[in-house]
């Protein structure tokens, strides 16, 4: 620090406007230590009070970036991009999105997290993929990269250290909820990435951590303007977290669920957002003309099975067991499945993603603490979703847990978060507005 | 932590009203170390950017209070009142007002701090005294009290522990600033002395924490209000802090001119905060009808050497060398003592007790951290005041200083301190506004 760390937490306090030279000033002393943990809470609170200028969230993230090493890919002649979502209930959609992007001629270096809470993560997906390695050292990373067009890697401490001090202390200290703190975190991490451009899904709904639309668009109108002054193109989705995506929730179930969409079986939510997000992608890496053109391709890709190899050379690379490819059951399964079983005839009234996903976490498929371990087997498989007719007595989902007594807990509780009513609701549109 | 700290910290964030429960809560959390350094600095930044209701100020004042070990003195049966300065250039108040309300039948158990940068600490005046103890044990402050009248100790480990762990989290991050957590940090500790009452000297000027007039004024109600609700008679009065207190500054030359006080050498302002103060105090014990009754005793205690004769026995009771209530060099002197004289005709047009504040800590005679050791000998004695008419040549002021090289430095920042100009400037009314 050369400057003291008071006077500048002070100028933040008082609403004043942080200089580049003392944001990264600030950044450093997270990084060397020299900002103490009473420091950081103070300073961090005082954005969440206050906020920050464009000008200042653009230096917080690119200061952020410059914390570790900042990848570049000279060896790939592809553009790359990246998409990071701000997490759901059953959102597997990165793992059919890369290859399928990647098998577009676009290069996807993604670095994804982990899961807390009743969000998944990416990382815990593919750990329930026997063999599959995310713990690659940056050049194995960069090698698969440049072989298959994707690859997927667990955070690296060499990558915007500073934000891992800064979202632990964040999330002690009550001051998770602030557009430029959430803004930096993301792209401070996906730009050390070495990545040309990035699509954005935030999440907007009853299990999204933006529940309002107006909150959801302030953080998408941020992490796009950020971004762009970082130097990087940028492109966002605002999809639907008001219903699970997918029809899968839990680690390996949900791998299943993308190994039958890579063969053609995808949920119709799933398939939408996958092919929009696809489509941003390839219009920021300009690998398509047009929307249109884009979807048609990517849509060509998915059927004609290509997107299906790319991920099956992926795979071979990462060290997952190839077999999976061809046998679901390669993943293992729960010991105990019980049907969930609807009480009266009608519709599916609603599918609450929230209360989902609090049963899969105590299921044993999430973590409470960053630390918990993952049982990568339970969680549940829908089988109706909102709208649905049902007769009495028809299987709503099915419960996959480790234990009898686990699954007997879930059981009403799922029942519960699955309402039959008279009435026939239906989702709103998926997605629900882009900025690009 | 009965409640997860990030929530209560959230809740304030967002503009909340805590409950005395969830206060006291936060208050535990910060002794028994279960809330940590980054929760407790966001919670403080928190409070500062979002303020605390009356009662919230009052739940914190209190839990902190309680956080140790609170004093009674049921063996003493005066009416216990204590007085509190939040700190100026110069202030040796509390050596002549204490024995002066002692003499005029009012307890006073005073519990004071050390010094930090520009201003003094009542600890460190008394520390340059041959022999006197500020280290009693709690038993021993209350004997003292007991026998003659007041009795002067530094922060005891058992009094507020609460306190301490905030004021330095507060210090290093920027959250000092706060009027509910000045208002808390304050009377929790004087709360714990086991006072009936307490009368507030609130600084305000160019050297006292608060610059302002408008934000002294609200400190002042701040505490007032707060001290009330926490069931303590409470009066403040603003005095001036726009120049120094007295005419000596650094520790031993201070305790000089307060033995000369007791004489009845006594500068006309010092003399003026003091009876002011100690009006006010007998009024809070009901140990004088009227504020002129109060004045009329507390000027015939100090004339006739009463006061004197309480400040020696509580010497006597703390340890302290008699002999220097009689010859003042017992004190010792710092070993090089140079003059500063005008260079031109005219009147003294100001005496800034910010800088020459920060002469005296650049000869040793303050801290720049809480760790510094002071020395007790050096400092500044003014000769002339503000408005003083002077020739060329005329000595303004004596440094003392520990080498030669020191009094060089200090020499010519004291002379641009006290400008000398043509037109003859008056020093405000020095005490500003009452409050009772």
């Amino acid at each position: 620090m050369r400057d003291h760390p008071a006077r500048l937490i002070a100028k933040k306090r008082d609403g004043g406007e942080l200089s580049a030279v003392e944001i990264a000033d600030l950044v450093s002393g997270v990084v060397d230590g020299s900002l103490g943990d009473a420091q950081l809470g103070a300073f961090l609170m005082a954005v969440c009070c206050n906020g920050m200028t464009e000008a200042e969230t653009t230096a917080l993230t690119l200061a952020m970036r410059d914390s570790g090493r900042v990848l570049r890919h000279e060896h790939v002649p592809r553009k790359k991009i990246d998409k990071h979502s701000t997490g759901g209930v059953g959102d597997k959609v990165s793992l059919v999105l890369a290859p399928l992007v990647a098998a577009a001629g676009v290069a996807v270096p993604m670095v994804s997290g982990r899961g807390l809470g009743h969000t998944g993560g990416t990382i815990d997906k593919l750990a329930s993929l026997p063999g599959y390695r995310t713990d690659l050292t940056i050049e194995r990373f960069q090698h698969v990269l440049d072989q298959c067009g994707y690859a997927m890697m667990a955070p690296s401490v060499e990558l915007a250290p500073a934000d891992r001090r800064m979202y632990a202390t964040r999330d002690v200290s009550g001051t998770v909820e602030s557009i430029p703190l959430i803004t930096s975190s993301i792209l401070s991490k996906k730009l050390a990435e070495g990545i040309d451009g990035l699509v954005m899904d935030v999440k907007c709904g009853r299990a999204a951590f933006m529940k309002e639309e107006n909150d959801a668009v302030a953080l998408m109108e941020g992490l796009v303007a950020t971004g762009r002054s970082a130097g990087i193109r940028m492109a966002a989705l605002l999809t639907d977290m008001d219903h699970p995506l997918g029809l899968a929730l839990g680690n390996s179930l949900e791998v299943a669920e993308v190994l039958a969409a890579l063969e053609g079986q995808c949920p119709d939510d799933l398939r939408a957002v996958t092919l929009a997000l696809g489509v941003e992608m390839l219009l920021l890496a300009g690998a398509a003309p047009d929307a249109e053109t884009a979807m048609a391709t990517l849509e060509r890709l998915w059927r004609d099975g290509v997107v299906r190899q790319v991920f099956r050379h992926n795979l071979e690379l990462q060290g997952g067991d190839l077999r999976v490819m061809d046998d679901p059951a390669v993943l293992g399964c729960a010991p105990v499945v019980v049907p969930v079983e609807a009480a009266r005839p009608g519709f599916v009234a609603d599918v609450d993603p929230l209360a989902l996903g609090h049963v899969v976490v105590d299921l044993g498929g999430g973590r409470r603490q960053p630390s918990d371990p993952i049982d990568p087997h339970v969680g549940i498989v829908l089988k109706k979703t909102l709208g649905d007719a049902v007769q009495s007595g028809d299987v709503l989902a099915f419960v996959h847990a480790r234990t009898a007594t686990a699954a007997h807990d879930a059981a009403p509780r799922v029942l519960a978060a699955m309402p039959v009513g008279d009435e026939r609701r239906r989702r709103r549109s998926i997605v629900l507005r882009r900025m690009a």
